[in-house]
């Protein structure tokens, strides 16, 4: 394989054919097809988001197509969103007499619904959310799981609350989710609060997650807006409060989308292909019989057999390779799918009553005792999460740089992401994005008393911003 | 609520707001909204089904945008679906170079990847699905559920293989696991192979299932299509057999959508609401707490929160209804959402240690020795299926008539399904559908041993056939 730090490109494209992931040879720009492989690894980083939303949120479905009349409500909403929207004009042989929007996002077409689903203040909040395939006519350059015409795995979740203070509150909420997530994948991420100029179209403002990619560019991987009025005055949403006046709800909408496998794979994998922790990975255990000769074979595949159903029992993801290969080609063949563990047995354990285990993390090969066996995958996966979550934040933080002029921030975003003072103030910000060609991510969320003098301006208290080069 | 058997629509679409199950007031036409409650049902019924697939097929996903070239490739097929296509013509301000269709069905996505996927018959056989939305610009009336333009649920399985036999098989195990599916729903069904004009468009022959609706109509709620090599060879996909010589694939693809919802809320449902076999009901027991008065008060909602904890950690789906309303209030809005179990606890029932169950399916409440309460609830719901299955199966059976003229069959056609002899030829079939607008389901794939006189031409090998009218 290409190296990871090297040409991140070409590794990125290589891994995701050959770890069959996404193919890329579907006949459209920007459409992409999901490998069983890679639609299994899918649907256990979704499980696990579902999971977490599910604590305090419900599951709907909304429409994929939205009529223009709704789509064309939100001023701004629209503008941020006009030249990137598919139009369906026609149905069979007919001009339709109502154009219909592929959803990009689904604001337009849930608002509208909750007009109807909210009377009063008991019916509030709702805390609802999706998961879906969304659409941009992106003419930029597309790439698989990351800059796409059709987003097919969008997460998002819409609420509805009585009052500015009980959005406040869901924000800060959904960044604790959003925290939690990334933090069970393993994914290392900033917390900004995005320029006012860079917010979602039709929001207040914007708390953006940010990752960082093996060339040093940034991925945005998570958003959450705080919508305030603005949509609840364009649909007409408001209820009745305790004191009987119509008041009007208060909203927040946020987003996850298939750049979080994109990340999951950018961020762990290495020069022997995919790294995944036990959590997400859709086999946690490769079961490799070593087989020299027919002599101890059957006995071997029986030992191999009982061990698949002690783990499958436990609830454990394991798969048994007992294909006619050679041991090297399926160590090869799992290890670039991220199989965090690796059970070989073979005629020699068998005698010793142990079992080898290989680390997919790097660490030297080890033994244990047949009866220990399943304290000692769960130890190992823990031992293995941990050093993927370690290896990813010192990568992370090793490449964060804290910078007092522009010519040091033109060298720090070689390696990553700046770190700045910046006084938030639009004029300054505009002068650090035109001179550099780069992105503010934000005022960092979490260092929010951190304060030094403006990169710009010098202006004495100003607060903790991230630039970087962004995807 | 109305009549389910006197007025079927009234009664359907009052269920499906009462019980919020689709919200119908989207702004488009033939669009709905999937409400909480109904989302949670049509993830226990497609968790189930894929589980079912999940045997030995693998999960997918394709884009859902077909560009023009591959989706008028196959003409039998285009003819099928080209006046019901949704076009998208326009990204951002401008015409799309390439007009791109909304998938009607995702064959012209596939195939032209199944061709990249196969060389040798080493990769045969392909068994893959996905579950997606899929779209129809249906000019009929259409009906949440049931005839849709977005259909939001569509499982589709497509399957490559090496020979006609090998697709055989395949069509077999396809049927074989369709009716575990519904039997596991109970939801009755009839087995046919549809008339040749009526197949999928490309396919070789098609083998459907088909529920019968309280208004006599039948519903098609399952789909199975043998393509023999007919988009084998429009996309040119072959396999290098073991002789090294290029043959052409053989392929089947077999589809369910959420008609089968549809056919589980009609089916079972009463004038009291839905009924759900406890297999798939997003809540298996409700818990309600009788307080009389604030003296015991504490003392049964202790006990009501520690039977949840119970039946939780045993994965039952339960829900505590600790809210301030009065018990028949409560039974109501459970019954209504189809509740197959509950257990009411009151004073009374703490000092004799007992609960009182309750039974959806109408029998008599009965109590039992509360630590004898999850034996007894496990055993209710088996009671509960195979009473649901038996009424279901026992209404089903009751309104399919044999019949031997015509007279007859218009008829039996007014309570259900008319069971006649035909002999296979077009000239009978279509003398029988235009004399009285009807449709053949087609020839019984049950009854292949059964003869007698065809209905029309008194030839006397004839088959067992089904006619209805259809939704």
């Amino acid at each position: 394989m290409s190296g990871k730090e090297e040409n991140f490109s070409e590794w990125y494209n290589e891994i995701l054919q050959s770890a069959e992931i996404m193919d890329v040879r579907y006949p459209v720009k920007g459409l992409y097809v999901w490998y069983p492989f890679g639609f299994s690894l899918r649907r256990q980083v979704y499980d696990f988001l579902r999971s977490l939303l599910d604590r305090d949120h419900k599951e709907t479905l909304f429409p994929m197509l939205v009529p223009e009349q709704e789509f064309m409500k939100e001023a701004e909403h629209i503008k941020g969103f006009e030249n990137e929207v598919y139009w369906v004009t026609k149905g069979g042989m007919n001009e339709l007499d109502v154009p219909l929007v592929l959803r990009p996002t689904s604001e337009t077409a849930i608002y509208p619904i909750f007009k109807l689903w909210i009377r009063s203040h008991a019916d509030l909040p709702i805390r609802i959310y999706q998961i879906v395939n969304t659409f941009r006519h992106e003419t930029k350059h597309t790439r698989p799981l990351i800059r796409l015409r059709e987003i097919t795995s969008f997460k998002e979740a819409h609420t509805a609350h009585a009052t500015w203070e009980d959005a406040e509150k869901q924000v800060k909420d959904a960044v604790s989710l959003y925290k939690e997530f990334f933090t069970m994948l393993a994914i290392p991420f900033l917390i900004t609060r995005r320029p006012d100029w860079d917010k979602f179209p039709g929001a207040e403002y914007t708390i953006a997650f940010d990752t960082l990619m093996p060339d040093g560019r940034t991925l945005q991987i998570g958003t959450i807006h705080n919508l305030g009025e603005n949509f609840a005055h364009t649909f007409d949403i408001r209820y009745e409060d305790p004191e009987g006046k119509q008041q009007f709800i208060n909203q927040t909408c946020y987003g996850i989308s298939e750049r979080c496998i994109a990340a999951l794979i950018s961020v762990h994998g290495d020069d022997k292909g995919l790294v995944l922790p036990p959590a997400v990975a859709p086999h946690q255990v490769v079961i490799v019989p070593i087989v020299f000769s027919d002599k101890r074979k059957e006995e071997v595949l029986d030992a191999a057999c009982t061990l698949r159903r002690l783990l499958e029992d436990e609830g454990i993801r394991v798969v048994l390779d007992d294909r006619d290969e050679r041991p090297g080609a399926k160590y090869y063949h799992w290890e670039h799918r991220g199989v965090p563990l690796r059970v070989e047995i073979g005629p020699k354990d068998l005698d010793e009553g142990v079992y080898t285990l290989a680390r997919r993390d790097g660490r030297p090969k080890s033994k244990i005792e047949s009866d220990k066996i399943l304290d000692g995958i769960k130890e190992a996966f823990e031992e293995i999460t941990e050093s993927i979550q370690q290896a990813a934040e010192k990568s992370f933080r090793s490449r964060i740089t804290g910078c007092s002029t522009l010519e040091e921030v033109e060298t720090a975003l070689k390696r990553g992401v700046a770190r700045i003072y910046w006084c938030g103030n639009p004029e300054c910000g505009h002068e650090i994005e035109d001179q550099l060609d780069l992105s503010i991510l934000g005022l960092s969320e979490e260092e929010k008393e951190d304060r030094g003098p403006c990169i710009i301006c010098s202006k004495s208290d100003a607060r903790v911003s991230y630039l970087a080069r962004t995807f």
